[in-house]
């Protein structure tokens, strides 16, 4: 049997839902994004999610290779099942391949966001653009820095899934193990999400407002409520002092997570995503990023690895679901 | 063809080269230990371990299904090539791989000694004995803490080897990023091999007996030779201040690593070996790295691993090395 050359995708997050058709290239044919019901209950959810993927079914225009499906928190890798997803609490529990695999008899497979984000621009994005240019990427550890912080790992084409599919949670490594470091969302304190994320950020910039470091700083001008993270990179494009520090703090933490990833996962390319990352492109930052990690690398081959931003813009997501129908099912033909 | 039910394996370090005859169940039948060849030359070295490989063949007594070896340094996967090994520097660039099928006719697989003990301890050891006792593991990090810090990854059976099998150096990740941070050998400063190796402690132990703290330690009585990790053990064993207060510094580094492989790995089993674990498994130390941990970890799924000291000892790398034969040669019949 010839295997349908299109996928039906799907990135639900915890404000909208995208779904879209999906070729082998990694294109998207045909896409839709709505919010999700709003203070809705498990049932509704599902209904909504399952009235999607079958419009993206219909606009497949033909036979469907199977479901792929990134979604925003744990997701236990052989069932799907979805495991107290912060933003979408309603669905703690559901196993999602079950459910989909009966009502569409087409083969599912569910991943964490952040790992399927990894597998975009392994097949599609970054990585692809390094295999293009003669230099075909082996193993690859995915950032995304934006309102928190999260990450993927893909070696030699596969997920890495650790126990529970819980891995590459950068975020929430220690870059400060001080006792001045910040408290996290996650319980413990001085996790890189404290010290890099968008809202840390502003976090880290109205506390040291709040010290009167840098009276002059055009940050101090501002109503509290605009002290955020895009402020900040607003006024260290124009050498603001404070401005300036703060990034350099984002800059220190981000290479030391990565330190350690490097020397964890040797990986030969890490993709940094989200928000801040384009902020931090802006100023030419990631530079200084890698610089940093080189500067710490214990061995010449740990410094063999590219460090690059995203190429996958908001489809990342999607582009990394498809690109899971098709590693899982080139898997099962080997 | 039947595969043979025996393999021969060697573990390669910087004094001393062993070799085994190992047979499907991880039971060593026949072993054997030599120094390596005093001030000798590559082909000194590489003579003296093809004769010490022949007669494991010949104590084999029938055939032998392939040649596993664990290497004291970084080893490319694929082509078993050994590079800049620090202990073993002659063997700078030497392809085991080519070498040894050419000459034995067999399949040989070469790996890093602390990744092949992870696959030494998660098919015989550690792992062997929680799956007979109902839990099998799905992924085990495992860390020796020594005269350095290294470690080894297996996730679903496999060895995680990254890019260029430089994977789990979880002793060069970054524990201490302050100003204060020791020095450490590969360059960098803070790394968790300058807070918890043997070496360390020692070194440790002397800067604060430098800095005349706890004078009436029983550390401060002692020749400063006499000043290693062992004594500081041994001190702390008698609650001496001093020795109990570094020893804590060990366990919190330890659990700051530690804490991030939970979040990067996601393993169900983190296995410490080494003779520093020894002594922390005398003081019932683990308990307090593993609390710690779960203190830090930022899930109830990430919480779920075991924390247990090495099952295997001085012979983890033969039986690893003997694990990756049959691992492979298993992956080949799939």
């Amino acid at each position: 049997m010839i295997t349908p050359q299109v996928a039906v995708a799907m990135d639900w997050g915890g404000t909208w839902i995208r779904t879209a058709v999906i070729n082998r290239q990694g294109d998207i044919l045909w896409q839709a994004r709505e919010p999700n019901p709003q203070n809705g209950t498990k049932e509704q959810y599902l209904a909504h999610a399952e009235q999607l993927l079958a419009t993206a079914i219909e606009h497949a225009g033909g036979p469907v290779a199977g479901i792929g499906a990134a979604v925003a928190g744990p997701v236990e890798p052989t069932t799907g099942t979805f495991y107290q997803p912060p933003n979408l609490k309603v669905l703690d529990g559901v196993s999602f391949n079950a459910l989909w695999e009966d009502k569409f008899s087409l083969p599912v497979w569910v991943g964490n966001d952040a790992n399927l984000a990894a597998m975009g621009e392994f097949y599609f994005g970054a990585g692809k653009q390094s295999a293009e240019q003669g230099q075909p990427v082996k193993s690859l550890f995915y950032v995304t820095v934006s309102t928190g912080v999260g990450g993927g790992a893909v070696d030699n084409g596969r997920l890495f899934l650790g126990a529970n599919g819980l891995t590459a949670e950068i975020g929430h490594t220690i870059v400060n193990p001080s006792g001045d470091a910040l408290n996290c969302e996650c319980g413990s304190r001085g996790c890189l999400e404290t010290a890099a994320s968008g809202t840390s950020i502003a976090r880290i910039a109205k506390i040291r407002l709040a010290a009167s470091e840098f009276p002059d700083s055009v940050l101090a001008g501002l109503e509290p409520d605009n002290v955020d993270s895009e402020a900040v990179f607003d006024a260290a494009q124009r050498h603001d002092p404070l401005a300036v520090s703060i990034l350099d703090g984002v800059v220190s933490a981000l290479a030391i997570g990565l330190t350690n990833v490097v020397h964890l996962f040797n990986p030969d390319m890490i993709v940094l995503g989200g928000g801040v990352t384009v902020g931090l492109v802006k100023l030419d930052l990631l530079t200084a990023i890698k610089n940093q990690i080189l500067g710490r690398a214990m061995s010449e081959l740990h410094k063999e690895f590219q460090l690059t931003s995203a190429a996958l813009g908001d489809s990342v997501g999607l582009v990394g679901a498809a690109a899971l129908v098709w590693q899982q099912l080139d898997k099962a033909q080997e």
